[in-house]
């Protein structure tokens, strides 16, 4: 659609809100208009640049809150879901700026894109995150789009790994969007008018809310089980190390270059069993000291980790089955990703025992929505969660109950749209 | 117990979580520490009061996140009533400081009350306050610990109102616990551990998670249907239209002068029927501007609501079946309630409509939790809601699917434990 094309369709939807154009984003929005008409592009504290060679998202610190939404798609045109991809990059540089998403839907759909509920709320460092799942290329054996020898060799499916109690209303999907803010408003705004502009092309078929305090500068942040989360995490200020962990390079398909791949896990706690669970357990489990973060053996949390230290009796100082032996061993195989996990807190429900006397319990719906990027996930997650799964003594209070694999594709510049690559290639 | 045996017990803790007498409040939790011990009980921007004339949570200004989590009671003991209670506050006034809740539970249940996932987080402004439920006086007719003559007249059974769709496991419960905190994190580590601390005397029966933005002081925040919420609310720092409105007086059972009754409904919004509705529309559903928050016919937010005004045709202004004047008759007729309402967004879910040809789709289980106060529920929400539940047009966009009615009693002086004067009441 040419860009006049845009403009009298927002203008169109504008008189349908019984708004004169402009006073949405002008006279009705005061605080979020001034800050972003100041210095629309300048970077703030408040606004992640959001065009550029990568997502943003991804090497962002994390912000506060995030929704992971994935959508099914419902069209059987191509050119439809071209049409999306556009819709939601500029509605995603409006957002990131704290600006009404003033994109129309497909044309069936007469949703208003009203940003009243966050009326003078700020941009809140808001990144919007697109990933494609393997099903997007094939889908029970059928070339859905015509992008099925685009779909990337690294994009394989993951593999039931020991221990999965993956429910398919969790798992899966077309299309992962993954929108953080720092505020929870602001995120599920996001949300619903992306969601809003996709109808009649995609559904959602799940959703997912997640939470990380800010623990300080250059703090890991704790997990639900107290634990600090993501220390052994690579530098993502060092591009030569993001670029050998986190980007795909000459190795992917064109459309993938700049691009990494998302693996999102939604990792249940059993915390009412972790809690009464001795301190020194705990640490056994991991590895680590619950409260410095250090490795055993060590004083500090980002000290090295030694597999081979023993203690005076002969035994391993990091025991053997401990959480950071398993995955520092894959890690000197080569095997990194890039964490960037949230707490889930999703209220309590019914848990049965599965043996007599089938006693029952409420138990907190709560845990980690693990979230790694990488550049080769056969190189990557798989390998190291392929250990973790069978031999990890975390596995005794954690179990993954849903997520996905996406391939997150490169960032757009102004005038290009995320996916663009992907969608026009052999077309 | 005994403030030694209290101790003897927090020092048993200690020693079982591997940790000397001390260490977790000092050693390993410098920032929390440090705040709390430099003044521990000096009125402070992260720490809200907990011990007063009435529970904290109710005043308050709202904090940015709230968990609502109802307990039904196992136990058919009095003393153990008492004695969770007893536990609770402590429990509550140490997590109103940020310091480890360091209250061992029932004797059964080993769980360590480990604040490690919260450590070096600051207090966050977290309240604790709770209230009964009719079910704890008398279930199916049994005076379940002989406190059935102290259950208030006016804490009736809420009617059933036209439209409701109230879920059995998301409504009701003997005890309310609302944990309100500007983090997260901190406000799930306090029902965790609240939670842990009641095991074998009462368990979870439903919990909800809760969101407000910070729109600015003196600003009413906005709900996720864009409009301004709480405009009509009476004023918190008056105290003599808080007596009025929010307190219990001498018409109240001894145990309850201070006190208050709350009201809990989750309102599941169908903002997908909402964005679809034009602006006009969504106004004269409310009878207020969406931007300004003014009243038809008005100007500001603020200003008076004008009921008996027309416009030139001799139309009503503010429309018959517009939200504000069914609930501003009520008003008139001496109804109030203090409301400290909170947003939800739960994720999305399957929807079936009710008639051929049964179309199907998935849509956002988000809306609000409203939440309300007042002295006396038949004149407060009971008189506005059975009008509104019948004429209100907001009804063709909002069902009630969960909540309950409790009566929170006043707060505990230092020493005393809240709803002590009921549990000793007739002992």
């Amino acid at each position: 659609m040419t860009k006049q094309g845009w403009n009298r369709l927002a203008l169109g939807r504008r008189k349908f809100l019984g708004l004169s154009a402009g006073m949405a984003a002008a006279a009705t929005f005061p605080a979020r208009a001034a800050q972003s008409a100041a210095a629309p592009d300048d970077p703030s504290p408040q606004i992640e640049p959001f065009w550029g060679a990568h997502q943003a998202g991804i090497l962002t610190p994390a912000q506060k809150h995030a929704v992971f939404a994935a959508f099914d798609l419902t069209t059987d045109k191509r050119g439809k879901v071209a049409g999306l991809l556009r819709r939601w990059t500029i509605a995603g540089s409006h957002l990131s700026l704290g600006r009404p998403v003033d994109v129309p839907g497909d044309g069936e759909y007469e949703a208003a894109s009203d940003p009243a509920d966050v009326a003078t709320l700020s941009p809140s460092r808001l990144t919007v995150t697109v990933g494609f799942g393997a099903s997007l290329f094939t889908r029970d054996g059928r070339d859905r789009y015509g992008l099925g020898a685009q779909r990337p060799e690294a994009l394989v499916d993951l593999p039931d790994f020991a221990g999965d109690r993956l429910e398919p209303a969790r798992t899966g999907g077309d299309v992962i969007v993954q929108v953080c803010a720092d505020d929870p408003q602001v995120a599920f705004h996001a949300i619903r008018q992306l969601t809003g502009i996709a109808h009649g092309v995609a559904a959602i078929r799940w959703m997912q809310n997640g939470f990380v305090s800010d623990f300080g500068a250059g703090q890991s942040p704790r997990n639900l089980m107290g634990f600090k989360d993501g220390s052994g995490n690579p530098h993502r200020d060092d591009p030569q190390e993001m670029d050998r962990v986190a980007w795909v390079g000459e190795e992917g398909p064109a459309w993938m270059r700049g691009g990494t791949y998302q693996v999102i896990r939604r990792v249940r706690m059993a915390l009412e069993k972790w809690d009464r669970t001795k301190l020194a357990e705990q640490e056994a489990t991991f590895g680590r000291r619950k409260y410095s973060g250090a490795p055993f053996g060590q004083a500090d949390e980002f000290d090295p980790i030694d597999l081979s230290a023993r203690d005076p009796n002969g035994d391993p100082v990091v025991p053997k089955n401990a959480h950071i032996r398993i995955a520092h061993q894959a890690a000197l195989d080569g095997a990194r990703v890039l964490r960037r996990s949230y707490s889930y807190s999703d209220g309590a429900n019914v848990t049965t025992e599965p043996w007599p006397p089938f006693r029952q319990a409420m138990e907190f719906d709560a845990g980690l929505i693990f979230v790694c990027f990488q550049r080769d996930p056969r190189n990557g997650f798989i390998k190291i969660y392929d250990r973790l799964s069978r031999s990890d003594r975390l596995g005794e209070f954690a179990v993954h109950t849903g997520g996905g694999m996406f391939a997150c594709p490169p960032g757009a510049a102004r005038g290009e749209y995320i996916g663009q690559r992907l969608l026009e290639a052999g077309a």
